[in-house]
């Protein structure tokens, strides 16, 4: 599996060096002079493209929203039944994770963020957007959850607290996967079945899945 | 369930608001002069009792671990089957982080601090000797997982990534449980019981549990 190329303009190399330098270093900690020294280039040309740090910060939450909806959503729509769906949308979500990570990692500090008090009225608008948007993201979740307690083969005494351990098992990845250590390559793959596989054991109901 | 008093002395009374601040605001834009608001105080009382910003930091993410341990270890230790144990010691994990959440939230920043540069040497080594305070803590869980497939009632493909997506539902309460929406007096107990059925299924050989 290769990973997906995010590097194809200079554009996107900028946002792809300012999300590393936001993941090793916080968004805090992170200057303008660091992604551009990180690219070997000159506060200018990373100016010439952003006008802002928070700038950088929206875009790459956004590039990483983008990729989950991408990978995730048309798994959503087929007429499999639910076991099969919710297997399918969760292995290509950690995948996704994986292959973005570093994107994500922002999208993590960037929920984070909101809750807290140092930004503007637009930066908090924007904010809210895109965790409306993360929302509509869980929600397809726990649609095709529904779904699957109707069928008799997915259960959960309460769906909307029973989705929220498993987002959490799936989306650890983002702090604990580390792709230097992959051993071979199937490796990968095999991380995330076994991911897969503890998340969903859960609400899957015995001999059903 | 009462939560326990962490507000019995000054010092303590402190430490608590503190937490509360890092948690709303994030660690970096949190001032002692917030801590010391909150508290109805002066910045000169907070000094009376903490040298810096840092200390309180290192000193709350000490008091998070220390509440973990204490709730977890002594269930750790026990004679009973490993099935039991794991679920004993999950529903303490997860009580423990709901009562001490603001805690646990800087925690969780901490160990990103880590990863992170911005600070100082001394401060580097208190995070290590944390950090790997929260691996034997970790290592607990992982002991009792393997006993528990040596004994044929517990499972995994790999029992060190089986671990990561279990504890990364357990801990996912810190993000999303909200003490201010419990409807009743059984309410966070049903929580608690519907994360650690979920988080633990994955481990569990179905008709062993």
């Amino acid at each position: 599996m290769t990973d997906i190329d995010l590097t194809a303009s200079p554009r996107d190399t900028i946002l792809d060096a300012a999300a590393r330098c936001f993941m090793d270093r916080g968004f805090n900690a992170t200057s303008i002079d660091d992604i551009a020294s990180r690219l070997g280039a000159t506060k200018g040309m990373v100016y010439h493209y952003f006008s802002s740090k928070a700038d950088l910060f929206f875009e790459i939450h956004q590039i990483g929203m983008d990729a989950l909806f991408k990978a995730v959503e048309p798994l959503s729509e087929g007429t499999d039944d639910a076991v099969s769906k919710l297997r399918a949308m969760s292995a290509a979500h950690v995948h996704s994770l994986i292959q973005t990570q570093h994107y994500q990692r922002a999208v993590a500090e960037g929920v984070q963020m909101h809750l807290r008090i140092s930004t503007t009225r637009a930066q908090r608008a924007q904010l809210t957007r895109l965790q409306n948007r993360r929302r509509r993201y869980e929600q397809m979740f726990l649609e095709v959850l529904e779904q699957g307690i109707g069928e008799g083969k997915l259960r959960a005494e309460q769906p909307r607290i029973a989705i929220k351990p498993l987002f959490g098992a799936l989306n650890s990845v983002i702090n604990w996967y580390q792709p230097r250590r992959e051993s071979g390559p199937g490796a990968r793959d095999e991380v995330v079945e076994e991911v897969v596989r503890v998340a969903l054991a859960g609400v899957v109901v015995p001999g059903k899945g």
